[in-house]
């Protein structure tokens, strides 16, 4: 009974060749031409108005070593993950440059990065000494060296050293072991991605520089490089590609942007990209019991509700009523009910915990499954 | 780049005879004495409440074969799923009863279904003749009998005929397919699961068992049969249990119970057994940056949080702050402040969905890891 065997593979939604309506649902869908128009467009962005500054753009809105190749291909240096997992993964495929925008508290996921850096480039963030030892033992029983970053808060309030003072005190504990290689500052402002306004975000990212900055000058007052200034998302780094501070940028939801991203108003500055729904969900009317209501198969357990409903922008007539586990209940409010068996496209509302309920992206070129490709969402 | 080849396995996160400060986080717990408990109180109850009553638990909630085969042991005469892939998942196991609570509107799903009825007995819902088509030509091109039941809907306003004639009218048309047996009625009011006074889920309920009731005395009159009443969740099952006509249970979230449903308040008879949470998150504190504020690991891709925020019962002195991706920030609002590495135990809000997010179960036994059950998360 407590037989420990592994479940069984993941199940493919669809063949490569195959119509849409042949897809089994609810899959999630990856418009090729949206996103490789989505990464085209950042690229294009930075260079014409910040050349020289790096993108490493977060993998942990696609937890995909095919999207992130795509990047690279594109320009960019390497990638952000936020687990160990999605390093292992990244790592696997080839990325040879991997950030942990992340804190690490566990020994055994000490030695599962130390593990990796052997094979590429592993650099990880800490905001508190026990971390730093942890990796620098990790390090040291693998005869590694793994690069750190030292957290600041720069307005998030969630992790990050509370003051330059204290990023410059972690910083010499770093160096302090030879084992661990010093790069610099992870300075991201979470919350600021998401403040609606232009105004909001150039403020916040504005302070967030400010706070940086004052630690990079005491930590390099103290004789150590600091030659990594790291941050920025899709919502903000407009900002911190104008700050002539950040060296790099770490936007991640651009290649897919969710309803919520999209959100946004956009400010004077009208040169940013318009960046294109490029998942979506694909679901299946499983039941339409009444004129006014239809039931379709995308449920809580295939997308994620936190940033709130799914968009119907691609259905105008249909709205949301509600979500349970296997179900999203939509109302019929104009044109042609649709029908049992016919399938919808809904745009999630926050991309990353939806991509992390699946195991593949169903690539497509209109209307034909193009390519499978794997959901790195183990642990 | 278009590769194709499937994620690899699913780490395990930790082994039996490991304490439970060695599990690697975010990582689900099962604690096996809460979980029997739980399972021998509703047999229990539904023994001295309502002998001959069927219970036939909802595998939604746990997607584990291994605890599927708990609750038969203790009596249910089968199991109930959401999805085909949990159907398969169950049978795979040896499961002999399997109704799928859920509508089918694709070809492809159909025939995956009829491919188990050799195995065991499988009944699936219906409300519309497409999805009777689609079972009769799957059951027929399998050469196996489907069971069905026709949905109604009484009260919750997702799936499920809006009428006593339209169920009549169905049922009729099941009736016409020889590769199909009509069974019964689907009569499961989900709203009235999270009613939270006593009265509201009594007279929802009693409400429910009344549509039903004129909709199987019409399909009697038209000469069926009509065995199986079945419904009920953990929020109602008291009133479906004592209605004399529901002949079938589907709790299934009692087995973990989760913050949401421990919300609702209850009635005058106090017979009804008090389920523990035998569920919980084990989840790692990665960050401390000041003495106010700790962050931990268990985030958006670990949790669900559609019903609210995890309850931190288990740790009296911290408030939910917020919880993003890969992160949950808590408040220390008084006692100790958890220091990094120190593990904390939440309680989702909705087991369910949460469940859907991890590929293991931790079964412990007070501090010690005694096995690993796989979940059936596929598709």
């Amino acid at each position: 009974m407590q037989s420990g065997s592994p479940p069984t593979g993941p199940r493919r939604p669809a063949e490569p060749g195959m119509a849409l309506a042949e897809v089994q649902t609810p899959a999630l869908l990856v418009d090729r031409a949206a996103l490789d128009a989505n990464i085209a467009a950042l690229a294009s962005y930075l260079q014409s108005r910040a050349p020289g500054i790096r993108l490493r753009p977060h993998a942990k809105t696609h937890k995909s070593p095919d999207i992130a190749r795509l990047q690279l291909a594109a320009g960019a240096i390497g990638v952000c993950c936020q687990t160990v997992a999605e390093v292992e993964a990244m790592v696997a495929a080839g990325i040879p440059d991997v950030l942990l925008s992340n804190q690490i508290a566990e020994a055994s996921k000490a030695a599962r990065l130390a593990a990796l850096a052997g094979a590429a480039r592993i650099i990880v963030c800490v905001d508190d000494t026990a971390q730093v030892a942890l990796l620098a033992a990790a390090a040291r029983d693998a005869g590694v060296v793994l690069h750190v970053l030292v957290e600041i808060d720069v307005g998030g309030h969630r992790c990050g050293v509370a003051s330059a003072e204290a990023a410059r005190s972690l910083a010499l504990e770093v160096a302090r072991h030879k084992e661990l290689a010093f790069d610099g500052l992870q300075a991201y402002h979470g919350r600021a991605q998401h403040f609606r306004t232009y105004e909001e975000r150039r403020d916040a990212i504005a302070s967030a520089a400010s706070i940086a900055q004052q630690a990079a000058a005491l930590i390099r007052e103290s004789g150590l490089l600091c030659g990594t200034i790291t941050g920025a998302g899709t919502g903000s780094f407009e900002h911190e590609a104008a700050s002539h501070f950040y060296t790099e940028l770490q936007c991640g939801s651009y290649v897919f942007m969710d309803a919520d991203y999209a959100r946004n108003r956009r400010g004077p500055n009208n040169a940013l990209p318009e960046f294109a729904h490029a998942l979506s969900l694909l679901t299946t009317v499983i039941s339409a019991p009444v004129p006014e209501r239809v039931v379709c198969d995308a449920g809580l357990k295939a997308m994620s509700l936190d940033s709130g409903p799914p968009s119907l922008a691609r259905h105008p007539g249909l709205a949301h009523a509600g979500t349970s586990d296997e179900h999203s209940t939509l109302l019929v409010e104009s044109g042609a009910a649709p029908m049992v068996g016919d399938k919808l496209q809904l745009l999630p509302g926050h991309c990353d915990p939806t991509v992390a309920m699946h195991d593949w992206l169903v690539v497509h070129d209109g209307q034909i499954v193009t390519a499978l490709w794997p959901v790195a969402r183990g642990r």
